[in-house]
């Protein structure tokens, strides 16, 4: 718990192997900052090696889920600043699909620029019905770059590119048919849904969540036969992981299985 | 007809240009064994030599489409033993998209785990309303990494994996919205709609259906400028095959077409 | 204005920084014909280095947007022929997605083949209700293999699959569902909706724009590291712009942003 905090950018709560990352910026929109993307890249860090972290659910206090980068980090930089500002928001977004624990968005209202770039990022993304989501840099004649990067790996690319060039926003509803999130729900029962997500893949075999998650990304951007190649080995060694053989045995005997991660 | 066979743990069936393929397990939930993989691939190769076969239908008997690997031959096998399973597995599933002839999976239950695989290596996919599409070895301990190289490549990469890291059914109705399927219709009407589908492409080209088909897996992991410059090779090949020549003037003369192929 | 003419294949007028670019052979359902392709590119060229052009919609005459080539121009040429046609064709499409201006296409009736790549290939698309989709060419013999380069990465791969090899069209709402277009509505609606979505771009910086553009395509087929890598550095220099310094200190005073460019 020692990394919660009030004064905190981001909080973080431990509950039954569920670890909840708040992004706690209310009165900001939750802007981005290049602190909170700092902090927010030790948090992932820690719940990685953290034994008991088994999922992870990624939060906003308020209203608003993210509104992005925080503009007057944006006023007069130099090009050095500018980079490393964009560099650490890249790390933080990579981080969240590096580490071992599947990460959950829960959006209770609306995700822009780098903000919608964050839920792009997290393997799966729960929504209230009245959650938006949008890139309108353009507006500010900043296009969103590299929110663009997951975005359009998530969804079918003329719609990322509505989004890109008008800045206007995608429903709850619209998200969910295309897939960029995984269910839409009214706002009283976006918590327990996502909980509900939650919970079940902590009640997983920790290993294979992990080597599974790590096998998704890696092979996402090779040829399928390549794909094949590296998921042929993997599932080898998953098969020959106690908790495989443990899942199978207590599949043939009708029982509940006991993970030993 | 000498493939067919009562005790094999697959049937096939030719009938006017149409190799109807069946799993014949119904007593294992066809469950896909070694062997019944290692049968399928020798019936798909002799497909590819039969001058008769345009289409293949893949379907399977009993209620259930197919449950995955045969956990029976999961249990406390060698590193050398699964990898050759899963290297099986593999080769089947691609050999369905090398084969010049479409396949079409006609899915009239749950398709599990390597089930589920098989209906995202088909080139074209129909089910019935009340199919059900997953990949719960999440819950046995074991990912589905191998069933996720053609998943993946199928559907939005957030509901593949919500899939594969909670092991929860796609309802057909969704499947048909986001692609993993081309149609969703009441079970009684199943068999005739894949078999209108067939029909069509039996009534085409072979040779052209050859190269498209073929075309089409060739240049997916390929830059769109890279595919552009194999597929004018394959367009100039084809407009000057005699059936394109044929096609071409069929129509001009507003006369059904006579395939050499 | 010295582009538009009567007796050309393509229209153009110019509109408070809109293109409006007409496909004009109505009474050939505006066939593709070589003629037609390199006029296309070469308005697209003009488009190009025009300053005044901000945005381009491509739209139709008649009642077909486009039934692709010009069959009369298929029929008995050699290879080196059929070559150059497939060339210019894929030169034209690939010239849409490397001119800074994103391209709207305008929808109106069905579009076919070549017809439906132009489609695929524009950055945005609005249809109405009424417009279909079809990559026919196997019921000639000619598999549409250069439209399904643009169209596989719009669609999921068994959609576009189905649409190659029966040739039957997608319908207007199903192309919506899965994001072939941006947006289906009624025919009296259809001229309004596209402007409006031209003239949201029209209003943002062009300089903005056309960096958003270039990095779009450039990345989407590279992996997301590396495709993050070259992001970063984009959306760098994007911020030094002064465009980016106007538009970020506009939106902190609540004002409207005058761009430079």
């Amino acid at each position: 718990m020692a990394l919660s905090s009030e004064e905190s950018n981001v909080l973080v709560h431990h509950d039954g192997g569920i670890t909840t990352v708040t992004l706690n910026r209310e009165n900001k929109r939750n802007a981005l900052s290049l602190e909170l993307l700092q902090q927010l890249e030790t948090v992932l860090v820690t719940c990685e090696k953290d034994r008991d972290c088994r999922v992870i659910i990624l939060r906003a206090a308020g209203k608003v889920f993210s509104s992005g980068h925080d503009l007057k980090q944006m006023v007069d930089r130099s090009a050095e600043e500018y980079e490393a500002l964009f560099a650490q928001c890249s790390r933080t977004m990579q981080r969240v699909r590096s580490i071992p624990q599947p990460v959950i968005a829960e959006i209770q209202g609306i995700a822009t620029a780098a903000g919608c770039q964050l839920v792009a990022s997290c393997d799966l993304a729960i929504a209230s019905e009245d959650a938006l989501f949008a890139t309108p840099g353009v507006k500010i004649g900043l296009f969103c770059t590299t929110p663009m990067v997951p975005l359009v790996r998530s969804i079918p690319p003329k719609i990322a590119m509505e989004m890109l060039l008008t800045g206007d926003p995608l429903s709850a509803d619209r998200a969910f048919q295309i897939g960029l999130i995984n269910r839409v729900v009214p706002q009283q029962d976006l918590a327990s849904t996502t909980r509900e997500m939650a919970e079940k893949i902590a009640a997983a075999s920790k290993h294979t969540i992990a080597i599974g998650k790590r096998a998704f990304y890696e092979q996402l951007s090779l040829s399928e036969a390549d794909a094949y190649t590296q998921s042929v080995g993997v599932m080898t060694e998953n098969s020959l992981h106690a908790d495989a053989k443990e899942g199978i045995q207590a599949f043939l005997e009708k029982r509940t299985p006991v993970w030993q991660t």
